[in-house]
């Protein structure tokens, strides 16, 4: 099942790249939390190519539209204020209005984002048993598990543009998880290619408990820079880097923080459903994503046990080297992660392949845009990723503290 | 989660009785299965209230479109051939087109039935602390449940029209079953209120193999009557005893058997997974159901062991007691199951009730429809939902024959 | 996978009929319920065959012993006090204590009830391709979908003696209920074969909370009687009909009721996770089940909505039609289901079967004992299925309630 | 739900460090796969802290014992040669055979390792609300999240204990695997404290297919070093610096690589079921692991996507940056992992802690045994981790590969 997070929140996705639209099931959001379109929609924004100067030039206006699980029993102006709808069949047709603010029911919430690009001609140079392969894409694979039925236009389903439903799911997430918790997410990329940025989270939020206005001044810093990463100076070089690597049709890796502030204490449950679990398979799992850190990561190999183990007072963990959870139970200190991105496999150079009948030839991207960077917009996907695995985890930590008062009825 | 079936084939729904639709989100359908939009119209223009003259009048135009999952590798115009979609935001506005006809992928499949009703203002009567509770309705535990948040438009998601997404996601099932197996499915109305009819679909049906001109000489037949049953004489009187249960602002409880044709042997697993026990589940747990029995279901309590057991020859079973599963695993006989509905709980009579902050009211519905027999128009739902039980169970014993060849890529 | 209930209360199960043991692993029981082997074992030895007059001739002791997921911080004595089990591997031997009176930890709890049986000879009937197929029996369905490595012996994993880690799961469930809420469970035979009584948990059980001494009062009648039916002179008599059954070879279906009582309000999620959809899997889903009713059951077919909604006031629902559950959620009536047992498919009489290479015999059980009525000692396993779906949704009900407070560790 | 793996292929696991034992059930192994237990504890043999001369002291036997789901009609007497298994509960006792040799039937597989440890005395200093906190460790995490309830011997649950059930799992995946496709599973220790070696199994491993007895060659390399690595100087120095580093009451981190022979092509569900996401959440989510990486891992970062796409041939993929998946599909070429791990947190030097009720201690290791680099003997945990996931995988990839024959019964 194409599920992501659960069994308690959880999303289901469907779409491809150049198909009508992407919709999204939200399920198991609790009852009560308000809910406005906007700030879903501002999210949204964040991980379109067009978010910054570096990504894929592709003008994806990706407005999403709720469509079930909100409701507003005061309002019900302000919650039918979304977006009209038209279907228009031969000469039927008909016109809803849809959901803009209001606050969710505890019912599976829907939204779709519908495309707005026309249909692509350019895929003609992948289509059926003499299409041909691209190196580091699923062309080959696809083809091959779905008998040949694949969408291969853009990468189908595999597309980048399938985290549209991560991020419309993460986004009511971290709005329910703020509501209540007070937790707030943030990302910072680190390195572009083999540019690097010694800027870590780690160093600006290093306490169970997090101002918001302090953490809006990190917000503002990391929209205020070219890519979105707390090193300024590196991110406009990482910005020209980028930029330089299209025009040689190339592509760069980059290395991404994802972190979680002000969490919650207790939740994620021990061994096989532990939340370390589950983040490194919803973050890890993510496209194009190679490699996936917890705390120090890779650099805990070589840390002494007496160095890596963070001190405990009555006031709490003194430091973080475990990044928010042991033994994948959160302790209420800043949850971090790490994530690798390979580079983009989409790139204009020449390159050994076959074609989907396993002849070889030069391979050549004829034409079509691409994303030289993929790890750059990457950010509100993982942090939403992240949301979406917190907020299930509280749901299971929650279930086991059974409150009698809950179950009543008369 | 919102899932029903699974954990192969599954499908996820959200959408309340009057908000702007009903989403689906059907997942592990295989690839390759030709998809026709028409198809599934039909079988969800079964479903509507107006599929019959004694359902709610109200106009539900329901036309499904899909929006991801399918593709047409041979043509695209085909594919691209469904509804157009505009949305309107203030200035901006975008349109797409939706699919017609095409195969599936193998990835997850997509539909939206938007609302074709305007915006009510009857469920006033329903609303806010001081709104009244119908008795046998969800109104009262849902309103507790949600802490006040519910949606209490109609039935909200608890209405009938949530089992759109039934019927899409179990017509994707069925048009697989048919395209692999035969496999039809097939419905019966045994009685309404205190009418009852003799006939049975294990009459008619009671060979393991069913030629499908036979069988559709059978739908022809049940679609000819006045309601969904074989014998057209109970379905006038029961035709007529809803009619006049209406204008007595009464309801009718019904019994309805549901049968699949061709069924794939051996599917099911044992236990605590069986397709008993899913379908069971399944069948028994739609909408007003209050009992779900299999083969000769309750009579068996009164047979003796050497009348009950289904004598095996060479050729196969000679009789289907059994309805098809012996140990919750399917002998390819005829899958048969008897679902009893409660008489729809929304009347026009007065009844005792409270609001919903508890106190006393006498209770007299002020405006809206009803369905005086919900369980007239449910046999496409039953259908539909036997569909994804029995594909995820075909699935399901595919899983463990593993065969060398299909894990090959060059 | 071989689960019952979840996703958060769960049973996962092994063992067959003639097999070394069968083992249960109980999933997400909260920490800090009282959990003594004692309690386990006395619903445990309702289940034997041997715990009524009329069940299977067979002497299985049937003791569980707990390996994991119990600790008692007060009192390891008391904790380590349960049965000793040693193994010897050639010259190697070890032993170990085993749990007997603890608390539940959240961790998964482990069980084992080992066979005391020594190794059964008289399949042979049943072995190999040539092997002979009991008509109403899983043997030939198993042996195809097995390919032939099914485990023959008895019914196999099929056997009713799986439904000891029903009892065992479900006895934990129950104990849990107990002490959150004073839920009890009961269960009522109302025919076997042709002989039916009018008494019905419902005419006893009829109001919101039920004193624990008048459950009690209720329970010691239902022990007394023959069968645990609550009408002694329909349990003597159907306890003579068993009887007279078994000399002919021959066996009985039967009828039973179950109930909960003090049952929580408000559990149960709509729609597809319903706790009507759940137990309408979980109950009808056990072995010999051919029907399962809510409620009034397949009754409400013939009745009016008038007379089948039940009346509400201020201080709760005045009757009992909706058995507890309205649209799936629970109101805090008693919980009411009715399960048909089909007779017992093994007789001792010829039929006409196949072997499993499928050429044709005349069937005649050569050795073994036989259950005539498999239904008169299903009700414990019914209970204990029902308190699992019970908690499992409890919990799912606990977790939509977030409680800031549960989530701080300093 | 202490779950491993799945929806199809999964283990259920229970017991503590020093409770009776550790139970396993492992669900879904397709029947026919022909299973010995000592094979199985070749496997177990290897995740035992003797299993080298540098991890605990602590002589765990750790025999497995089969009661459930192997069967063995060629040969009961070889089937039920495994340990005897006696239970005594005061005056009744009672004994059963087990399996030894046999093949899976289909059904769930139940094993058992008693735990052959006596009742430790060496706890005190944890226990209760006064009971010390181990920094690094679960202890005060799982004290709050318990309610007091766990059990805090050992690790209670959190123990490496625990991984018997991954072994017992993974191997029965394992052994499937080699039978159905030859699949085999190999690891490599490359790193311990900050101590590296460059040996890699990528530079051994590196073509789709690999001859049985070439990887034989390598396992017995392998079998001979210090340490499970490729590199005998390496695991010599490793060795030598575990010891000093016992000494020293210090731990180490260590960093371990694991991989797959002979993938079957084709398996893993792209995106949300991916098997990269598979992977990345069931071995990064093993106990101490804080970093997942595939295929080139966090070196991808800085690479261009021209370097880094492998090139195409009609033989297959010329190389493998990609790990052996592409969009979280295999390839067919190996499947690389590579595991950073903590240094273990017990150590014997004075560190900054709290007692559970969060008053300071400076505290200092009583009593107990410690493993110094837990990474060292968590091989086979990985193997088998992994294992289970492909497992899981070539299940999933089968189901949607109908094959009309596999489907009757007569």
């Amino acid at each position: 099942m194409e599920i992501l997070g659960g069994p308690l929140f959880a999303i289901a996705g469907a779409g491809e790249s150049h198909g009508p639209g992407v919709t999204t099931i939200v399920m198991g959001c609790p009852p009560g939390v308000r809910l406005e379109r906007a700030e879903v929609q501002r999210y949204l924004d964040r991980r379109r190519p067009g978010s910054n100067k570096h990504g894929t030039p592709r003008n994806e206006a990706d407005r999403v539209i709720f469509t079930a699980g909100i409701f507003n029993h005061e309002d019900q102006e302000a919650l039918l204020a979304g977006p009209k709808v038209k279907v228009q069949e031969d000469e039927l047709h008909w016109e809803t209005s849809t959901y803009q603010d209001g606050f969710t029911t505890g019912e599976p919430i829907a939204a779709i984002v519908l495309s707005t690009t026309s249909k692509s001609q350019h895929y003609e140079q992948f289509a059926g048993e003499r299409g041909e392969v691209r190196p580091g894409h699923t062309d080959l694979v696809k083809h091959k598990k779905s008998l040949g039925f694949v969408d291969y236009r853009g990468g189908g389903r595999s597309s980048y543009r399938s985290a549209i439903s991560d991020v419309v799911g993460g986004s009511v997430a971290r709005i329910a998880l703020k509501q209540y918790f007070g937790t707030l997410f943030v990302s910072n990329i680190i390195q572009v290619g083999s540019l690097k940025t010694e800027s870590r989270l780690a160093d600006i939020f290093s306490t169970a408990q997090t101002d918001e206005t302090r953490a809006n001044d990190v917000l503002t810093r990391l929209e205020s820079n070219t890519i979105y990463s707390l090193d300024a100076d590196f991110a406009y070089e990482a910005g020209e880097l980028i930029k330089e690597t299209r025009k040689q049709g190339d592509s760069l890796g980059a290395r991404v923080e994802v972190m979680a502030l002000n969490v919650p204490a207790l939740i994620g449950d021990p061994m096989y459903q532990s939340l370390k679990l589950k983040l490194m398979g919803t973050l890890g799992g993510l496209n194009a994503v190679t490699a996936c850190e917890i705390g120090v990561g890779a650099d805990a190999a070589s840390k002494m046990g007496s160095e890596n183990n963070d001190p405990i007072r009555s006031s709490g963990y003194q430091s973080n080297h475990h990044g928010g959870m042991i033994g994948g139970i959160t302790t209420g200190m800043p949850l971090l992660a790490t994530l690798t991105f390979k580079p983009t496999s989409t790139i204009n150079k020449p390159q050994q392949s076959v074609r989907k009948d396993l002849s070889e030839v030069e391979h050549e991207l004829k034409k079509g845009r691409h994303d030289p960077c993929v790890g750059v917009r990457a950010s509100v996907a993982l942090e939403s990723r992240m949301a979406i695995e917190i907020l299930n985890a509280v749901l299971m930590h929650q279930a086991m503290r059974i409150d009698k008062s809950q179950f009543k009825l008369f």
